[in-house]
């Protein structure tokens, strides 16, 4: 269920009034990760800006080019909360808001990418390499910015995630570490997958090529997916085979890893 | 063969004497990890907060936490010392016992993991999960503070470890990069596996759900565990079936990721 | 198609000129890590001391320790110059040299690792040592020091790769992220696999053990390999089985992940 | 000569195209600096809160703070413009804007002072402490946030500059390195000097307890000052007695540290 | 008037929780630096070598040679207490005991200064050499460890101050910034000057050669001195001459700079 | 005496074995500072360079700057060697050439200087004037790029030291900390002091204006110098005067801070 920026917002400032308060050691950390700023965007921009930054583009750079792009386009910041709220909802070791935004390396990477990606759009190339490496160096998660990522994407864990080129990933999905989106093949074009709205894309599963994924769709951990993937439907394997059918509801919603062999 | 905490100081007291004297670049990286201390606790609190401090909580105040927790429960110090000397019996390319000390991230990501689990138990919940972002951060080793884990582990190459937060893990046991001890759904409650005494679990390998896997049971690398596996028993696959029955040794020791199939 | 040293120097300036003129923030970043030296072999040991450098050992003495090896051993440059060219040449999402040079993780860690296997082979093995650890730290690579790689080694994202202490790698072989070339056992002696020239490993796949992997052969993502695989071989699965005969190429150098079953 | 902010800004971007065009090595400095900014207060406090940051307050804090205070008070940002060019106008080392802005510590000092002072007047003692503190370290130059500065300041070399806590100091004052304008007696209270406008105090010059120095004052080098000073008149010695008269213009800006004695 | 260690660290646990309660920006600063310890000596180490540490010596390693010299000479604590205090009585600005503990560069000096001298006295002479270059770095103030000094010592502002290899200080003197305690000469032996008990330094006095200066004496501002000073003696001017005779209290206490000329 | 560069190499090499042997603590500083390098101008290079660096220009190009200038005057290096030498005889508290290399400011910020100048006369006018900040930010002396200093020149202390534009100083030139020759007036052109050689300025002097002090001349502590200084001569005095004559050797040498008043 997603929430509101606002609401989001007044829910993070309500926690991390209670947890700084908790400890001390963490009371200026809370604060200045969150109590100290206005409102949602001027926060997340000093939480990620302050990741990413390093001796050639200090933070206080990155920053400024966070309020840059999150000014021109305003779906980033939508965009990181719900990507909050996905984690909130579907991870149940995550039992607060603030938890992604100061702790889950998944969240904060992808709210990288946006801004590389949106650097990437304006033709500003450099600079958007530039951060890619920044985000794989201090997430361990490599996220290409010529990808388009939607909304609501959880990444748990996280660490060695890759994305391509070329990919592209609908809303409400989920990752898992070690998931790799990759591409076939040394010619460039369309070369990486397609993936459909709250997919399930388990640990470690590698899906490979310019194949589609289809809407609802779970892929089992481990997994090496070659080809196209119907809607709803669950695949397993290396390479992978369908072993069963979703029904009720989104996979990327309540992370079932297993699989239920039909 | 596992060593008193005094012995184990005093070989690796001789060991850093001679490395450091070969290498006058290092001299002073040896006295100050190891040779400047007076015993093990001191110098394994250096060693490890050393790697954990950031701006927001400075190297010193870590070590603080350290021997806050040292002194509360003398167990975290006895199962460091038995880390090591599963890294130095298991590991062939382990030959001193200051290499996991000094150098292993997957040694020094489950000493910080055991200082975060002192601090959850307490309910410094929020201490507990920054020092999980600080470990997961510094070492891409994902340890939830409120898993369990016995002692004599060794976590080889470590990169992309993730154990969730139900997990239970025995004593002795092996595990290489890239295991996942993860969890199933969305609901709160058991849904990690909990894994027995002198276990192998091969590169890759992910343990998925509220499942028990058996004492000296060997999991082999890249395999997907969904079900319960049993005792001095080889799995293998995605998903993982038995392929083998183990006799003589535990798995964990001997270190064997072959997969003998039955 | 690799270039000679000179060649490849001289478009990396040219580049680097058009990169950072476009980009003004990144003007001196690309001004000091490219135009401002007067070769390629100066550019690469600031590049890759500049990662490498720590409060032990600060970057301008691990600078030195790259300047000694390169004197001593002019194949490290060669082999550097031939790692950019594969990268350029295979991977259709890199295209200009400085890309590897200033972004990639797998380049910049195959480098340190050719130091470290330099200073291992003249006996400084605690020198090697704590620069594999720094490797692993930096990049999340972790190349054992005594290992043997060719030149001409694409090692893409590069997560979580691993190439254990007797292991022996080709030249022009292709690795992606999650690789693991690992050892059986806890006994010394050869344990890791031998790769011949013009191997593609796909992401994920572990190979384990003894074992030789023949010129020219494939390996699926994510198998997991236990026995030997013959040249121009295409293997997959977990445990892996052939499934597949190469005819034409390389498939390091196509890098298509595929697995053309036969 | 006092430039609008507006006309400063012009000058500065313009000199910090040739200056970063002449010199590649500093290209992104004079960018980050100065070229990136959309005005003068957006560089300002990234200058100053870039000196002023540490570990327990990061520099990104430090420019919200900045922020907060330009935004209530705006005179801080016109005495700023004003100080700039006061340096440029006496000092004949310093032939562009740029320099004060970027390279004097007397001028970073005062701003990061007068953000000090703003803060101590809303009651944030604590706060306005902390920023004394960094910059006594990171300037050498340590006034008390309580004292009161005018606009149009130069402190030239700056090093070991001391103004006490009830010191009030007039506009286009000018002040060398190691002046001391201290309190008598250990009696809170009034107990600093008064300095008139366009004073001009030498190099080491003291200035110590609750006394008048009148506008047009002219302090020689080394004197040691404990009783009033008239306006336009020069005072020299230790202890300072009057040996001269000043006639035509303001000593604050032609700098002239002779005693020209009468 | 001097408070016992304990009375003291109680008064700056309770100005720690005000301070840090008003301001949250900084509450974790003063946990981090004041509540967070057990007492005030834990307290001291972690403060002054969290601004000693370097490099080549990271600030855990300098705070264990605190804590050793601390255990070695219980007069160490006891002096830094009475520096607080000095400060706290004599400093009208200073209006609690955490100010001079946290923010002043002379208090900070001083008590890197004793253990530098302890490492004297115990003949780690380069260890000691190496801590004067950081405290000389850190807080501009250069004090040779052989130098020996009371207790009661008030360093106010500090920039600059020097206090040669033979120079001896009594208790309860009070200097301020920029004086010299300097030699004659370049022969070794005593060639420094001996402070006697309850002397005033006031800003920018040079006292050179191996000279006494009586108990209660007082050095106006900006004096050169050159010849022995008398008990409860003003002297003043270049070179400094007998000004005047104090009668009633201790100059260093009064800290009054005016010169009484007799 | 001066030594030749080898000499004095030798010597320092021989000093730091000792000492990096008796403080373990320091071994590898030793080592690093100065056992590592093949001769004094790469371990000079290696230690000013690690003191210069910065975010906005590391270390590792600071360095190849030093290199570049001491290629094209080696009068650098021969002139740095001279200054460690003056320092040895000249300090009594000094007694081993490592002591100005390793940890005398004043030393450091000459050398820092030198290269200054040497980019200054290229016409790398925005490099100089970078490099004279971080000088006086790193060792809190000001050296503007464009004065000229001869060698074996001693800076004791340093801290607070100012030398201005025009200034000239001559060979084997003794100052101490806090002194100034400082400039007279706003207009451009020759404003401060040319300096004999062999002069001794005495702590806090200072020096202002275009004026000449002869050779040999003895400017005592505190002074204020506006006219011009005959050859052999001793002024004191705010402002100076004449007070004595030397008459046997270069007061620079002997360091004798006395007035010998006439």
């Amino acid at each position: 269920m997603s929430l509101s920026v606002a609401e989001l917002w007044s829910a993070m400032t309500t926690e991390a009034q209670q947890y700084g308060g908790n400890e001390p050691v963490l009371a200026s950390f809370y604060h200045a990760s969150i109590l100290n700023h206005p409102d949602f965007p001027a926060a997340l921009s000093f939480q990620i800006a302050g990741k990413l930054g390093c001796d050639s583009v200090p933070a206080m750079l990155v920053r400024d080019v966070f309020h840059e792009a999150m000014a021109a386009d305003p779906g980033i910041v939508r965009a990181a909360a719900d990507d909050i709220c996905a984690h909130f909802d579907r991870d149940p070791a995550c039992d607060h808001y603030g938890m992604p935004f100061l702790y889950f390396k998944g969240f904060q990477a992808v709210q990288g990418y946006r801004i590389a990606h949106w650097l990437w759009q304006q033709g500003r190339i450099s600079m958007a390499l530039f951060l890619q490496n920044r985000i794989a160096t201090a997430f361990d998660v490599d996220i290409h910015p010529a990808a388009t990522l939607g909304s609501g994407i959880m990444i748990d864990h996280a660490t060695g995630l890759v994305i391509g080129e070329t990919a592209v990933v609908g809303n409400n999905v989920s990752m898992l570490h070690s998931v790799t989106l990759g591409g076939c093949g040394s010619r460039r074009g369309l070369r990486h997958p397609r993936i459909g709205d709250g997919v399930l894309i388990s640990a470690g599963a590698k899906v490979l090529g310019g194949i589609n994924v289809g809407e609802g769709a779970k892929i089992a951990a481990g997994s090496v997916v070659l080809c196209d993937v119907g809607p709803f439907t669950t695949v397993a394997g290396v390479p992978a085979k369908q072993v069963g059918r979703e029904t009720n509801e989104l996979p990327a919603l309540n992370m079932d890893q297993n699989i239920d062999e039909a």
